[in-house]
């Protein structure tokens, strides 16, 4: 249950204050040519303290591979790979021990298994998309070399939203400002509400969009690995995440069929749809145009402020956290909703390479 | 990647206008009482021709168990079964055997396999769902000897909203009228709002609204098989959905974190949470409250109008069906929701099983 | 636990006197020209009562597809199939209901389930593999289109053995006698010890050899499905196996490794070994040299004698079979070997594929 | 497919020569005590250099955990770990980069891959094994739990064979000598046939035969994944096995049936059977008798000896290794055949589980 994928497979272990996080990639095809600087830079737009407007809570991650590759590309053979973890203050969790924050894992976690590594989350920690954002820095490196490109964005920060469509923007400017929002005007809005959050010890949650260009015709698996349904079991798969749509999404259900059918038009470049309501994905395959999808995120639990919870032995006490918080994990999460994205694309991909002889 | 579920799985198979479509339950534990009528009215829930705002076109679904029954229950082997074809007016597709209905799977899966059962959509066709209540069916009767119940609704039609909680509602008047929703007021709105899109040859869609009462606390696989990761899976699988959301869903990302976390209190039935913002999944893990989730289904593409499309030849042309056609699918979708929903929910209980000696 | 397969995958149901036995193949890709009588033919090589020295029961075993193939084409999309039992007496067995055969897994069946469909063996039965014989004759079909040949003969009946390598046998021979053993002197003996065993109301049993050719390099996935991994598992999944072993097998741990060892040399078609004691896998990978390997079939439990045993109630007690019985499976189960083994290398040539971008 | 399991699984990584060799151990239930004195233990016995009769190749495996233990027991959650390559002398190897060694993987893995880690075997090479060692070390602590034990010891080494069953032997005197065998007079016999071979710059091979203790009836999932289908699955996948047997195997198909049928016996505790032809699975489950199988391992192929082969051009060349070499696999590889067996009976303990709701 700590896999995720069919032939292009993560497995991830790790927990926030053990001795690290890694996985192993199995079903990588030989012959993909690793750039590991490219891999850092993924992981680099995770970490925290990147900016002012994500926790000030310092990691420097750098990934060891430890097999698989040899002279810059993999080998076809499973490749491992950890991020050591280094700023473990676990003391300054000892007063979490035995108390469950509210709409955190702790509760559950601890009744499911009937014990838990309380530091700093353990297995629940969202630290755990480390692993997800090497593997798909990998996954994204195998696309790239068959065409395909994966971006997402910060789309809704709270109440702040882009009121442009994708098509409208220049995704080459996501890392230009610190929200990863590629429009400069949202972007200050958005983070003056990030920062307005931090100061009110409080979080604010959002929209992240995602956007796959160059998909080739014929990926997904139906009737139950369509590929939009796999895009939402690995959306929801992140931390925080309440929800997926893709294509028109929850709006286009407001619509009549007449206006959300997309019609065939010939073109030069072959058989398009007019409209793209479908998000490049009809009868869960892929069909040639873009796949853009919405991925909801809650506001994140930890606060700083005081709050009502019970302890282990069923009393009701308060928590009041200390130290320092992310007041919106959206930035943060871009690259880890790109890396969820390339590893569904690139299991998909191989896996159309055996719908024939 | 015709198959769902870790260890309660069913394997589906065959098109619409095939011999039949069937499936079969791996992995269903000995003893679940199987209940032959509770069975048939799940499919009887579905099929067409049930009522004046759905297709005409009508079918007698009828299951046909081939194992893994004997003496009223289930024996821990394999339940094999097919539901027989018998409406097949194969000629009436022959028209569209060689063009591509716009926003149907016709275009995607020529291009994927190289060819494809042109008729009535074939393996791509809603009709395929029938498997899915029939194993599902089995696992509500699995669900309920541990006492856990499952119930989904019409939550809104196009523009037809239902204005309130499912707390509000009485969930077992959902069957009380033709477009199952428990408000009679709104339930006559909707079926307006359907009446109307049949008058324009046109279709509508809108949202299902599920809820999973009496859940254990436990369920759930972290990191990827978290409890509303595989629920949204499920959903996204089914025809015509184009997104999910849990809990609190998309609205309650412009909450702030301090209105979203829902603090834990001591009640006389253990420890509860105030409020259910997390629809009770927290971590990924069912913390005992209430599991609410919403999917939202497309206006499905079949019209009965005029439009413009392309032939297998890449020449422009246009179809105009004639016949019957479903203006709304919402009503006939409530127990495929509920049927995915249980596959989900039985999987995860079995699950929960070997996370302790 | 009911599917065998990675991506070419068989999953199976049914009991020796339900309402049928059948399957679902998923993964089976486009455009596999489907050869009905050929299919036919197999399973008519595995029915009872096809001649005098297997069962005189009598099955007419025809299988009847419900999806996947269109116009003789497979589609991409999933086989169902079923074979209807007919000969159902299922009143002979009522005195077998409480007790428990020797040797049989009803005192198994009866233990892990707790309860057990107990005609004719149920799940257990050996007609069970009648939907692996189906799916291996689409396999066989799938594998001759790229040039993969299989077969088996069988090789030892108690002490008669066939002293010959399968290089110096005529392998078209297999069916011209009603042993299937490819020599037609050491047919007739095998014969005669069949008739033995079957005039004493016992049974025998022997070894049967698996030869696959025209095996690509390549196929195989280390570590954990080696080529040979996965042909032992397939074959100890068919009834009454107890051994397998492939190349020089058991007999050549007895050899030195300067001995054993297959030198490359280089011939007109490329690079071979001088032997072949790796049985044409290295490292768990072909090596495009023939493929070999023995099962070992124990004599079947069912005997015509008076056993001692014990009840349902656990008290001693006797049983006295009557009626008819198979005094040797090994001539019935040829096809059931090429059966799976053609399963396996057919999974195997898909997964390659994603060896590679 | 380097993950073996279904429930309780792992998933290896590692070549011989890259950083490190290691796993993920997915499915553990939390709870099992984690004893490190006897996981290193395990890894001793199969370490390199351990005896006069073992290579003298000086490997310290050991082995660290990264996740999934905290304070002393499992969590449930992934067991990662890792034991880190010291004896990396890679520059012996580069007299193989482009000579294909007889009877290793060197060519199946550069012509199914494109290209290879040629170091020391690479992926293929039995230092993977590791990996194994470490998790059925976790397994067997599991399986001690609830009472069961696995052992395994050398049967026969070349032609000196074990002229007894296990039933007759000490199986605690098995770590009393250095070539694993539990009766001293074989033994010396076996270590001087092992010797001779290391004189000659040969090795041989030979059997090792395993026995599982304290088994609980109903352990096994027909019909594909039956106990001994799994066991040989498992034992089939160590390097350089050739056969697998279990219970009477290949010569109790020399036996008629009513001479091989274990008939049902009342004892004190409960019912057995008066003989264990069936090796303790009946109908691919155990029926709580002993379990007990013998592995055949040929003799490997590293040789000291002037050997014919080819080259990566394909052009006939001579290889002769100079160094260490094993002269024998066997003593090292009982605890990996005793890692295997553990994984695969902790999987099904875990998986009867859920027969039952």
């Amino acid at each position: 249950m700590n896999s995720f994928g069919q032939v292009f497979r993560l497995t991830s272990f790790g927990e926030s204050h053990g001795r690290g996080i890694g996985g192993v990639i199995d079903g990588c095809p030989a012959g993909v040519e690793i750039d590991l600087e490219f891999i850092q830079h993924e992981l680099d737009r995770r970490k925290p303290g990147q900016s002012k407007i994500t926790t000030q809570r310092m990691e420097s991650d750098q990934v060891e591979f430890l097999s698989g590759i040899f002279e810059g590309k993999t080998q076809g053979t499973p490749i491992g790979f950890v991020i050591w973890n280094k700023d473990q203050h676990s003391n300054d969790y000892s007063n979490l021990k035995d108390v469950f924050r509210p709409s955190h894992a702790d509760y559950t976690y601890q009744k499911k298994y009937g014990s838990r590594d309380h530091r700093g989350g353990g297995r629940s920690s969202a630290r755990e998309t480390i692993a997800r954002v090497v593997a798909g820095a990998i996954a994204k490196l195998l696309l790239r070399q068959v065409g395909i490109s994966i971006h997402a964005f910060v789309y809704r920060v709270g109440e702040v939203e882009l009121k442009k469509s994708y098509q409208e923007l220049d995704l080459s400017l996501i890392d230009s400002n610190i929200v990863r929002c590629p429009d400069a005007e949202t972007a200050e809005r958005m983070i003056a509400r990030i920062e307005e959050a931090g100061r009110n010890h409080d979080t604010v949650g959002g929209v992240i969009q995602g956007v796959v260009t160059g998909v080739p015709v014929g990926l997904g698996e139906p009737v139950f690995n369509k590929l939009h349904a796999d895009l939402g079991h690995a959306m929801l798969g992140i931390n925080a995440v309440k929800g997926f749509e893709y294509g028109s999404g929850f709006d286009g259900t407001r619509l009549s069929g007449s206006e959300h059918n997309d019609v065939f038009v010939k073109t030069e470049s072959g058989i398009r749809t007019k409209t793209n309501h479908s998000g490049g994905i009809q009868g869960g395959i892929s069909n040639g145009e873009d796949i853009y999808f919405n991925v909801a995120f809650k506001p994140i639990a930890t606060l700083l402020k005081e709050q009502q919870t019970v302890d282990k032995d069923e009393n009701e006490t308060l928590i009041n956290p200390k130290g320092r918080h992310d007041p919106c994990v959206l930035p943060r999460a871009v690259p880890i909703v790109e890396a969820m994205a390339a590893l569904v694309l690139a299991d998909h991909y191989l896996l159309r390479k055996i719908n024939h002889l």
